[in-house]
């Protein structure tokens, strides 16, 4: 199997330790405008070598792993280069501005939206790890407009990864996305910077945080690359849920401005609930 | 050594088991207000016997481990009954309002005011763990108004915990804390509340939500009944704090309307320097 990954990262890294794991007749190249991360992912042993465009033209499968904003730019070149056979499956955390980008390319049925939901906090080749992917889940968009025979390619790949498949449309994708991963970066982020405008001493934050603080801003260690154009096209999204968070803690905060303690703690057991909710979340360990 | 443990929760029970495997000779008794509880923890072997007055009378150290508000309303009659030799050791999580109570009792000096900043978002005696305390931080406050010799005592177990002290004031406790945990369990349980809100139905949080949400809502699970009097004692502190965030949030959800993302992108690249901050934090496994 002729594998190109584009964008050897954390996401496309982990893809590619899967498919050296999985897969015994297998060649995997790599790009990436990142000339240090093409370095560490041939060290590492997670390429074979540079991918070419006679290599693109020769894959069987093309995993483009790159920010948004870089799908939406180079996924149309990527199709054009590509063999009338090659699948190109994309790991983008939006899916309707991808979607929109390659609907009217004449390779559309070459490709398939995918947005596995998996990652951790770090980023580049030296994060990526064996079985990330295992137990996850994976949201594939506009099937129909793939190729069945290559449906058929992806799903048994992603099988072998251990992935769980679940089908949607670009919209419901980014709508829920905005709610269950996109808000708490924001939410992990702004905590963040809070605490470090108020604490000018970091000796504070060291000695008195506990594994609770370190929780919630874990996310908050996210790249910028990534996540600037993931909020740029998921936009609308992104601020109706973060209007409805804002006003949650105004409500919470004057809820304690009044000494109206009852409902204090309702709120907290009425949100208890996310135990049950919590419990059908696949583990991942954040540490590498 | 005969110890008194009041509230043998995850708090006091994690107290319990340090304290067994770590003296040869020695009593615990328990007291709770929750008869499930004293059950739990007789049959956990984390205590020997329910606690009479007589215990309290002739103990040598009496652990205080229940919600802020109980200790409060508490902490001065268990003082009345303890010896004159008789430590008391608080773990409460706020310190001034502790403090102020018992400031003009006449065994003020029997008293030591402590915050072990460790836990997890369980609770009841179940949810004790040996080593709960060890590499965490204990802030002390207002250690001059504790007697030596019981002060000298106090350490001698901390240390055989593996906690590192810290000694601090009680308004200064109080101040960095709403920071660095108060805060973050409102993000939390605020998050958790907007995304079950919007999503009706559960299975997209299910399938959905990747270990980052895991990671922000995790707190949202905690106990309303101890964290309600901790909003309430510090509620100076995390009104400030809260509106400083819900300032932040508002002013980056601007930056998103005016499709400004440079400046998004910076907001996150200043904020990435929490990287180096959460290096000093010593982790603690939050799964029972």
């Amino acid at each position: 199997m002729k594998v190109v990954i584009v964008g050897v990262g954390l996401i496309g890294g982990s893809i590619a330790r899967d498919l050296k794991a999985g897969y015994s007749n297998i060649s995997i190249k790599g790009v990436d405008i990142n000339k240090e991360y093409l370095e560490q992912a041939l060290e590492l042993g997670l390429m074979d070598g540079l991918a070419t465009d006679t290599d693109l033209a020769e894959a069987d499968i093309v995993f483009v792993c790159i920010p948004v904003n870089a799908i939406v730019q180079d996924l149309p070149k990527i199709l054009d280069k590509v063999g009338e056979e090659t699948l190109v499956i994309d790991a983008g955390s939006t899916k309707l501005e991808i979607c929109k980008t390659v609907d009217q390319h004449p390779k559309r049925r070459n490709f398939l939206a995918c947005h596995p939901i998996a990652g951790t906090e770090y980023s580049g080749p030296e994060a990526a790890i064996l079985e990330l992917y295992k137990g996850k889940t994976n949201i594939i968009c506009e099937v129909e407009k793939t190729a069945f025979r290559l449906q058929e390619k992806a799903l048994d790949i992603f099988k072998n990864m251990g992935m769980r498949i679940r089908y949607m449309n670009p919209e419901s994708h980014d709508k829920h996305i905005a709610y269950v991963s996109h808000l708490s970066h924001i939410s992990s982020f702004m905590l963040g910077k809070t605490v470090i405008q108020k604490e000018k001493n970091e000796r504070d934050i060291f000695d008195m945080a506990g594994s609770g603080f370190e929780s919630t801003v874990r996310l908050a260690k996210s790249s910028p690359a990534m996540w600037t154009p993931i909020f740029q096209q998921n936009k609308s999204n992104i601020v109706e849920i973060l209007e409805a968070y804002i006003q949650n803690l105004e409500d919470f905060k004057d809820l304690l401005v009044q000494d109206n303690y009852e409902a204090v703690f309702e709120e907290m057991a009425n949100t208890n609930k996310i135990k049950e909710i919590l419990i059908g979340i696949p583990q991942q360990s954040k540490e590498k």
